[in-house]
C-alpha cells in the first residue's frame, strides 16, 4: 500500500461521521468516544476545511449538536450535513406531502412541511416508533397511492450503541421496498447527491476531500464512489471483517478519530 | 385459452389456501367469504382429494381449525399443511434451538422445542409482536452467530384482513436479511418443498394437482414451479392488476372459491 503521505497529498477537506466516530450514542446521551474531543479541536485548529456528514435521522440538527456540544465538542449547527433537514428542501421543492414514520426527536424539521392528504412516505431511523401499527399505516399510504414514493433518510444496515447493536432505518425501508413492490429514495449517505452536498458546503473538490467514517459501504464506499478518499475508524459499528470487505477497500484503516487527524496532521495539505 | 376442459383434465387432488379463499381473517375471527362454506362441503364429497396448504402462521393448526369449523367449514387438523408444524419438525431434525420471533398465538407449536441458549432465528408472521425491541433482539441473536440462520414462515408481502391490507412477515424477513447479510431458509408457499409435502400427504402427483388461492406469486406462481396447475381467486388480496403480472399467469381467474369448484366438478376427474 502506497504511503500515508501519498495516499493523503492533496488533501484540503475532511467530512466527518459523528456517530461511531465522534461519540457512541445511547438513550441517555452516549460518551465520547476517547480523543474524538481534541481531535476534533486540532481539525479545526488546522487549514483544513471540516464538514460533519451524518446519517442520524433520529434526532434534529439543533438536538445533535447540543448534545455534541454538552460532550466538549466544538461544532455548530451551520457545520452539519443531516439528512432530515436536506429531505425537508426536497419535499418543498417537489410538492410532496408527506406521511413521516420517524421519531418524535426529529419532528421538528418537517414543522414547514404540510403533511395533510400526504402523497409520499418519508421513514428516519424511527426506533421504538418502527411498531407493527406504524409499519402498517406507512405500507397502507404507499399502497392507496398511485405511483408511490418512499424517501428513506439514509440506508444504514445498523448503528451501535453503548448497549449494542441496533436496527437502522435502511432495514425498514427494505421492508416497506419488499412489501409494497418499489424501490426507496435515499436522502442521506452513501446517496451521492447528499456527498455533493456536503463537499459544496464545505467548498471543496471530491478529489480534494476525505470522508472518515465507521461504516464501510454508507460512509467509505459511498465516499470512495463520489470520487473522494476514505478512512474507516476502527471503532463504532467498526467489525474486523470490513477490512477484508468484498467490495469496499478503505484508503486507509485507524484505530479512531485521533489517529487519522494525527495522520492528516502531518501529510495532508495544511 | 384452452377450454376449461383441457386445462382441467387429469386433475385428481386440490389444494386449498385459507386466508383469502375460504374467510378473510380480522381480529375477532374474521368472515367466511360467500359461497366458500358450501363449496368445501361440495368438493369434499365428490371423488377429489381435498387438502388445505396455508402460510397462516399466527395460530397454531389447532386454533386455525377449530375457528374456521365454527364459520362452518368441514375441515380436520390433519388435512391442514400449516407452516409452523412444517418448521417444528425441521428444527428438531436439523438440531436447532430458535430464537422465536412469533406470534403468541402460535408458540405452542413449538412447545416440544429447546429454545435455550439459541442457535437460529425463526420468524412468523407476529403482528403487534413486530415491534422494534423485539426485531432488534432477533438481530442481534443472529448478528451474534458464526453462521447465522433464519428461519421464516412463508414470505409474503402482505395479506388482507377485514380492516384493510396487513403487512406480511416477507417485509420483516427482508428487514432481517438486509440488516445482517443473509438469506433466510422459507417454510411455507412458494417453497417447493413446502408444496411437495402436501401433495405427498395428499397422496397425488404435481401434475394431478391443482392450487386454489389468492395470492398470484405465492400460491400460482409457486405451484406452477412444481409442476402443478393454480387458480387464482378473485378474492382475498387480490388486485385485478394480477391478472396482468409480468410473470405469473394463472391457469384460470375466477371470481371466488365457489366458481372454482363448479368448473372443477364439471371438468375435473371426479
Amino acid at each position: 500500500m502506497a504511503s500515508w503521505g501519498e495516499r493523503l497529498a492533496g488533501v484540503r477537506g475532511v467530512l466527518l461521521d459523528i456517530s461511531g466516530v465522534l461519540y457512541d450514542g445511547s438513550e441517555d446521551g452516549g460518551v465520547p468516544i476517547p480523543g474524538s474531543v481534541e481531535a476534533v479541536a486540532r481539525l479545526k485548529r488546522s487549514q483544513l476545511k471540516v464538514r460533519f456528514c451524518t446519517n442520524d435521522s433520529q434526532k434534529s440538527r439543533g438536538d445533535l449538536v447540543g448534545l455534541l456540544r454538552r460532550h466538549g465538542f466544538d461544532i455548530s449547527e451551520s457545520e452539519v450535513t443531516a439528512p432530515a433537514p436536506a429531505a425537508s428542501l426536497i419535499l418543498k421543492k417537489r410538492g410532496l406531502r408527506p406521511h413521516l414514520l420517524v421519531h418524535d426527536g426529529v419532528r421538528s424539521e418537517f414543522d414547514q412541511i404540510d403533511t395533510s392528504n400526504p402523497n409520499c412516505v418519508v421513514i428516519a431511523d424511527a426506533g421504538e416508533s418502527f411498531s407493527y401499527q406504524n409499519m402498517n399505516k406507512a405500507f397502507r399510504v404507499l399502497m392507496e397511492l398511485e405511483s408511490p414514493v418512499l424517501i428513506s433518510l439514509g440506508k444504514g444496515r445498523y448503528y451501535k450503541e453503548t448497549s449494542g447493536l441496533m436496527l437502522d432505518v435502511g432495514a425498514y425501508m427494505k421492508a416497506l421496498e419488499y412489501a409494497c413492490g418499489i424501490e426507496a429514495e435515499v436522502v442521506g449517505k452513501p446517496s451521492p447527491e447528499y456527498f455533493q452536498s456536503a463537499l459544496k458546503e464545505m467548498g471543496v473538490e471530491a478529489h480534494e476531500a476525505i470522508m472518515i467514517g465507521d461504516d464501510i459501504v454508507g460512509d467509505v464506499g459511498g465516499a470512495q464512489r463520489c470520487g473522494m478518499r476514505a478512512l474507516q475508524v476502527r471503532t463504532g459499528k467498526f467489525r474486523p471483517s470490513d477490512e477484508r470487505h468484498p467490495d469496499v477497500k478503505a484508503d486507509g484503516y485507524v484505530d479512531n478519530l485521533a489517529e487519522a487527524v494525527d495522520l492528516l496532521l502531518q501529510h495532508a495539505d495544511n
